[in-house]
C-alpha cells in the first residue's frame, strides 16, 4: 500500500476498511451481509489529537497500524489512489483488535 | 471461552450477553419475551477509561468478570470467534449483580 | 424482602415501587388510575455517586430505606427474585417522603 | 394546611397552586380560562439546592411561604392528603410576588 | 403605572410591552402587522442575575426604565392589575433603545 | 445615515444590509437571486461582548463601520427611522470584507 | 488568483474548491458524480482562531495554501470576483493533503 498523503485534523484517523468476510488473526468475522454490524479496518493516518480546554491536545489511543472496529455509519469516505478510505473521529472507534 | 482479542476504547466495555431465561445466582430472571427489559451479561474486556478534562482517564466502575445489567438498545454487537458480544459505554450499564 | 443483589452504577438507585392506591404514613395517595402521576417507592440499593469533573463522586441525597417520589417514565424495570424493581438515576427522583 | 411530608431533591420546590381567578394582594389575576398563562402558587417545601461542580449546593432564591409564578407545563403533580401539589425545579419559577 | 409587585428570578426581567405602531423617541416603528418582528417594551422589574458556576450572580445589562427590543416569541405573558406584562430572560432581549 | 439609537446586548451587533447586486470595493457580488447565499452589510452598532464564565466580557472581533458577510437566516429584522436593520450575534457573522 | 478580501471570523477559513475529477499530487481523485463524498480545496484565508474560555484564541491547524478535504454540506458559499468560495469552520475540515 502506498504511503497515505492525508493528515487528518484533531482527533480524526484515516482507516483502510478490511475486506468483508475476512477472518482476522483474532478470529473476528464480520460478514458482508451484516449491514448493521460495526466494521473493521486498519489505521493508516492519525491526527494531532483533540484540542483540550487547556490549549493542549489529547493523545490518541490508536496509532498507525492498529486494527480497529468502528460503527458502520460514522465518518466520511474518501478515495485515495484508487483505495476507499474512511476518515473517522477517534470517538467513532469502538475497540482495537489486539 | 477463548481470550477476547478486543481492547475497547475510552469508557467502553465488551460484554458477553447471558442466555435468556437463565436464573442467576442472585435470582434475577430476564425472560426472553421481555423485549423492553434490560439485558444481563458478563464483562469480558474493559477500556482505559474516559478522557477527563484534566487529561487523565476516569477509572471504570466495572471490571472483567462482573455480571452487569444493561439497556437492551445500547451499544454495538460484534461477533468474535462465533460468539455474539456487545460493546457498550460504561454509562449504558445500569447495575452490577453482586 | 430478600437482600437485593444489585449494585447500581454512578448516581443510580434501585427502587421497589409501592403498591398503587396505598395511603402512606405521610398520607400521600397515588391512585392506580393516575397514569400520568409520579410514582412512589422505597430505595433498596444505591450507587457510588456521579463521577464529578474533579474525579471525585458526588454524594447521593437518598439512602437505602428512603421513600421516594419519582417520574413514571424514568428509569428501567428489572425483575429480581420475582420482585419488579426500578433502576433510576437520582435526578429522576423528585422528592423524599419524610 | 397540614405540614407537608415531602422533601424535594436538589433545586426542586413543592408548590401549592392557588385557586384560579383569585385576585392576589399584589392584584395579579390569573383567570381559569387563561390556559396558556403561567400559574401562581405558594412554596410549601424546598430542596437542598442544585449540586454545583464545586461539590457545594447552590442556595435557592425562594423560600417556604413565597408566592410564585411558574410555567403551566413545568413540573409534576402529586397528591398529598387530598391536596394537589406541584413539584417544580427552581428554574421553572418565573418570579416571586412581593 | 402602579408599582409592579413581581420580582423575577435569576436573569429574568419583567417588561411592559409598548403599544403597537407607536413611533419612539428613537424613531423606531414596530407596526402591528409585523407579526414576525421583534417587540419593544419598557423594563419594569429585574432579577438578581444568573447564578454563575462560581456561585456569584452575573450583573444584568438592563435596568428598570430601559426601553428594550425583544423577540416576539420569547418569555411568558402575565397579567398584573389589568396590565399585560412579559417575563423574559435577559438573553431574549436583543437591544436597548438609547 | 442617522445615528442608530440601538445598543445591542452581549455579543450582538446591528448591521445595515447592503443593497443586493451591488459590487463591493472588494469585488464581492451577492446577486439578489442568490436566495441561499450569505448577505453583506455594514456594522452600525455593537454590544458589550459575551459574558464569559470568568465574569468578564469577551471582546468583539468586529467594530462599527466593518463590512461583514452573514448567514441569510440568522438574526432579527428591526426597522429604525425607515431603515431595515438586522440584529445578529457575532457568531452569525462569517467574515469581514477587508 | 487575486488576493482574497475576506477575513473570516474565529475558527473559520475560506477555501477555494478544486475542480471536480482533478487528480491531486497526492493522487486523490474526487469524481464529480460522488455527490456524498467530501470535497477538496485550497485554503485562501484563515480566521484568528476560536475564542477559548481562557479568553485566548486557539491556533488553527491549517494555514493559507493548505490543500484540505472537507464535508460537502458544511459551510457557506460566497462569490468573490467571480470565484466561488466556501467559508468553513475548521471543524468541518477532515484532513490536510500533505
Amino acid at each position: 500500500m502506498a504511503k497515505i498523503n492525508l493528515r487528518p485534523l484533531d482527533d480524526r484517523v484515516v482507516v483502510k476498511p478490511s475486506d468483508a468476510e475476512e477472518v482476522t488473526a483474532g478470529g473476528i468475522v464480520l460478514p458482508d451481509a451484516a449491514q448493521e454490524k460495526p466494521q473493521r479496518g486498519k489505521v493508516v493516518a492519525i491526527g494531532g489529537g483533540k484540542l483540550l480546554d487547556s490549549g493542549k491536545r489529547g493523545e490518541l489511543s490508536v496509532t498507525i497500524g492498529d486494527e480497529v472496529i468502528y460503527g458502520k455509519y460514522g465518518g466520511s469516505d474518501v478515495e485515495v489512489d484508487g483505495q476507499e478510505l474512511k476518515i473517522l473521529r477517534e470517538s467513532d472507534i469502538l475497540a482495537k483488535v489486539v
